[in-house]
């Protein structure tokens, strides 16, 4: 039993105040600016990537979040131009049957739009996913398929973010095929490609989306896709609990203290 | 064409270095920070979370990327008892199912350690995907599948290293059924619940994941999870480009300028 006064000091003391874990608010804006500043890029220029901080971006990945530890990703450095010019050929083809998916003006809007970087960007990027890397049991896997496919998929966000951090851009390319990515890279049969990235230094980062500026779709209201106990939640939103959080969600001043108002940078763009 | 003393002035000054949008060390230490101290937490204290922090992480979870800028993503926000009590239940079943994989020593490990907190964590939330929220026609989707799937992915990333940022812990609790979740939270058919989380304030976030520590599994070596060009990539690793990378990987210095020596916080661990 510790003596009285020490006692009575932790009283008074929020030692154990339930957040003393958070960061100080300078370094919650690190993160904070990443996620805002951060935007699907689709133009490079060739300078080159640093080893230096393409090892600490692919040692960010490797640190994100795995069902049971699995750690089931894997990256492919992708510098060949030969490869990267047989990847550019899938995409034009899956790009072709893509834009025949939409039709009018939407259409012309889509064929406007640049999709990739593949031979533009230094350095392509494939994270790939090894769901049987430490046998077929996995702890965290029952009646969840692809669990181990949503862990590379967290890997993908570290990248995304830690590389806006050093400055470079990064798009992914879906419009592929995994069978021809797999032939290509010589991926296994085990191995399920995940996702196909170009990273690079960029001319700019832009304030808003790309697709948003292009009005090809705008960000939805944050109030609109919370619910409360229930996707059915038309009484319980109505809730104090409810309301309160959803007034805090329009409310600029929760950002004020890790954005400060007189910094010289603004509050990244929440758009 | 710009006068000559400006083109003296712009080749001295490296107004356009390829890295001019990188984050300062500082702020990209909060994000680095964030990666490295995440940990998947499955002890809670019943602290409640206030509004104003619970805002920021969801309004960050909506700033992750999105294939075509679909946003499919919703929050459910789960504070109910009674909901989740019936959660557990499902939990139980499948943590029954998902123990009977193992044998052995392995088994008993499995069954020593506590893989969900849904009634201790004051906050449970459930990240679903609404894949045809603009319609069927998704831009940057032909082939791969699951496209929307993975943005929602992303999205719990960055409620990872938010609520870590904001010293809250949050675990995924993957062994679950979602035609149960769906049947609790009466989600529609066209909406697939990708992750069920417990977010609550912490007595601690351990130096090391959770299941390292347990010696369930450890983290692999970075170096050999790259891939150079092919995923048979022999002698593509022994090109002096590969070789500089791998060095890189290995070299602590390559994080001095953002986490400081003579810095009170030392680097976080890298385990």
């Amino acid at each position: 039993m510790s003596p009285l006064y020490l006692r009575v000091i932790s009283f008074y003391m929020p030692i154990d105040a339930p957040d003393r874990f958070a960061f100080t608010d300078a370094l919650k804006r690190g993160l904070y600016e990443a996620i805002f500043r951060r935007r699907d890029i689709r133009e490079f220029i060739s300078d080159p990537i640093p080893d230096e901080v393409l090892a600490r971006v692919l040692i960010g990945a490797h640190h994100a979040a795995s069902v049971g530890f699995t750690q089931p990703w894997d990256f492919i450095v992708v510098r060949s131009r030969e490869q990267r010019r047989r990847v550019k050929e899938v995409f034009e083809a899956e790009h072709a049957k893509n834009a025949a998916e939409f039709t009018g003006d939407r259409r012309d809007k889509y064929l406007s739009l640049k999709l990739e970087g593949i031979l533009e960007a230094p350095l392509n990027l494939i994270v790939t996913c090894k769901p049987d890397r430490f046998g077929p049991a996995v702890l965290g896997k029952t009646s969840i398929r692809d669990v181990e496919i949503y862990s590379a998929c967290l890997a993908v966000e570290n990248l995304w973010l830690t590389t806006r951090a050093e400055g470079l851009g990064m798009g992914w390319v879906s419009i592929l095929r995994n069978d021809a990515l797999a032939e290509i890279f010589a991926i296994p049969d085990d191995v399920i490609p995940v996702a196909y990235l170009c990273i690079g230094y960029v001319r700019e980062f832009p304030d808003r989306p790309i697709l948003a500026s292009a009005d090809w779709a705008q960000r939805l209201p944050p109030k609109s896709l919370i619910h409360f106990d229930s996707w059915n939640d038309a009484s319980a939103r109505q809730s104090p609990a409810a309301e309160s959080l959803l007034a805090k969600i329009d409310d600029h001043s929760i950002w004020r203290a890790i954005f400060p108002k007189d910094s010289p940078d603004k509050p990244p763009s929440q758009d």
